[in-house]
């Protein structure tokens, strides 16, 4: 747990994200219920889809319709359009996760057969012809592209002044096609044998400091028509916190436990997913380790002990104590930016709160 | 060629079709370089997803946004705005080639390498690791989601009037959603040993008669302010058209010469694509034709001259001349629709023209 949000969580900041979380959950599935009724049509076939989407969308976290809530709530108590707004957020990344399991061939979401997985279990059920993990590919990437239109949808019809929809929408264009593109720079430098860090840490900052933190918390504070230094601290605190939520993420991505993560132990090795933490363990590495990384590196295949090995090797250089310092690094700096925001007490423990948890995903 | 549009297509509407066909080239060539700008950035990784993005949207015929002109010319003479509003639906129409020659995988578009082939090559030439031909198909997939994130951003910043532009959005949701869910169905009936011609038809009512013609159709005179007598009218001759332009494909995707459809002969077949023909043909065909096309169908590989022996069965069929009947039929419908609507005399030559152009594809 970080040092620099521990003490300052009340039990306030984590009933109220219980709330919206509920309150986003329930804004979501009314919304993706009545686009089954009227975009999904009676066709038996795609009754499927339908339920895979209805099932996708109730899982998962929620931490970017928090973010958006949160930035709101900087300048006014939340209404039910802007649950509905930043509940168009969680489809948005729906979209992104739906699609990057096909990219990235990862059988498991959340513990449980990823959609793709679903889809193709599907075809072999109704006894069709073709491939079925290729037709299971194509219908997830379809499902993707459904949340993608509803997302925008979801937005625009949720109510909030227009006005200051019109505002915020080309940073919402900006977000989900720096979404897409972000993806496309992640699979080139998988694809590269040494990216450097510079290649990854833009990336994961294009990526998720955009599109987890930064990009909703701006979203719901340009809604609810924050003033722009209000917006530049939030700016501030979002990439700092976006940060750290995606250094957590390779952290878990190489050590977290399956319970965690709903993925196998060293799943990031597996798919050779270019992370801050492989590329930081490479640059810290001696001749020796260095050595044994890239055999491990070239491997076709890696075994269960193959895994264990990449890992020790990696934990060995000491680029896990190191991420976990550039962590709390930025969680103290999104709490500097935060200081210099003029907000209510109330607020900036919510704030502090969705800090702490994105960089401490395993408590 | 048609007798229904034979006599009724002067060069003025050939003249007209060619102008905006150019300006709407230019508008979405302006706004896809505007988009490199601002959302690729100046990664040189993000290079090439700029260029094929930039070719891609250059080439096509532009029926689409030829259509919303057209509805839009059924009121009033398209503005810039509405070249720019008509343009959006190529860029859609990008998005849903992109990725469906990914999940169909067709090696060709326009007889020139698909954009996953063209991604692949360029992951060889960057000596990548990992499969080319994977990162391509992920490349795509996420080139046409940008393109459909563009499309909105497009339309919705044409500088259309905002209170029309609020009244035609559910009919674009609408359209993009049936587009993903009639690419879902198509996937479906492909897998299907035998699906039905009321499986068939309805989906390709779905994605063509609503994507090709109808809505942009109706979208264009929705913008413009048509009255509700004027979009039913539109409404009846775009899903008659529209079905006409689809029958067409159809037959193109199995006769059409490689000139004229920038595919190999036999493309469908190939892909083992639910067409509406392949249909007829197995409704019409006689005890010993019907074992063939069995025969034919469960082949894993169709070798140059299965495939001659598959259009000869096919064709002794008659299916061939009862599409070619059907899309005759069609047109006439679309006339009689045209016929009960009060249009200027340049309008309706244009919009006839442009029947004649879906139904008349190989002339």
């Amino acid at each position: 747990m970080s040092t620099a949000t521990r003490a300052t969580t009340p039990p306030d900041a984590e009933r109220w994200r219980s709330h919206v979380k509920e309150e986003v959950a329930h804004a979501v599935a009314d919304f993706v219920a009545a686009r089954r009724a009227d975009h999904l049509g009676r066709a038996p076939d795609a009754r499927v889809l339908g339920d895979v989407l209805t099932r996708f969308v109730a899982g998962g976290k929620y931490v970017r319709s928090a973010f958006a809530l949160a930035g709101w709530s900087c300048v006014a108590e939340p209404t039910p359009a802007a649950v509905r707004a930043a509940g168009s957020l969680e489809l948005l990344h729906c979209f992104a996760l739906l699609q990057d399991d096909v990219m990235d061939c990862s059988p498991l979401r959340r513990g449980r057969p990823a959609a793709h997985v679903v889809f193709a279990e599907w075809h072999r059920r109704e006894r069709l012809s073709g491939s079925a993990t290729r037709f299971g590919e194509s219908a997830a990437v379809l499902a993707g592209d459904l949340c993608l239109v509803w997302a925008e949808q979801m937005l625009r019809e949720s109510g909030v002044d227009q006005a200051a929809l019109a505002r915020v929408l080309p940073r919402y264009d900006r977000m989900r096609s720096g979404l897409a593109v972000g993806q496309f720079r992640d699979l080139v430098n998988d694809a590269r044998r040494l990216p450097t860090l510079h290649d990854v840490r833009e990336v994961a900052r294009a990526k998720s400091g955009d599109y987890t933190v930064r990009g909703p918390l701006e979203l719901g504070a340009g809604l609810a028509g924050a003033p722009p230094a209000l917006l530049g601290a939030l700016g501030r605190y979002g990439a700092a916190v976006g940060e750290a939520f995606q250094l957590c993420d390779d952290l878990l991505g190489l050590f977290g436990t399956p319970e965690v993560t709903g993925k196998p132990v060293g799943d990031d090795l597996r798919s050779r997913k270019a992370t801050t933490l492989l590329v930081l363990a490479r640059e810290r590495a001696d001749g020796r380790a260095r050595r044994e990384l890239t055999r491990l590196d070239l491997l076709d295949h890696l075994t269960p002990s193959d895994v264990d090995r990449y890992l020790d090797v990696i934990a060995a250089t000491g680029a896990r104590e190191q991420a976990e310092r550039l962590i709390e690094q930025r969680l103290t700096e999104g709490m500097t930016a935060l200081a210099d925001a003029f907000l209510p007490a109330e607020t900036r423990a919510r704030l502090v709160h969705l800090a702490h948890l994105c960089g401490n995903r395993n408590s």
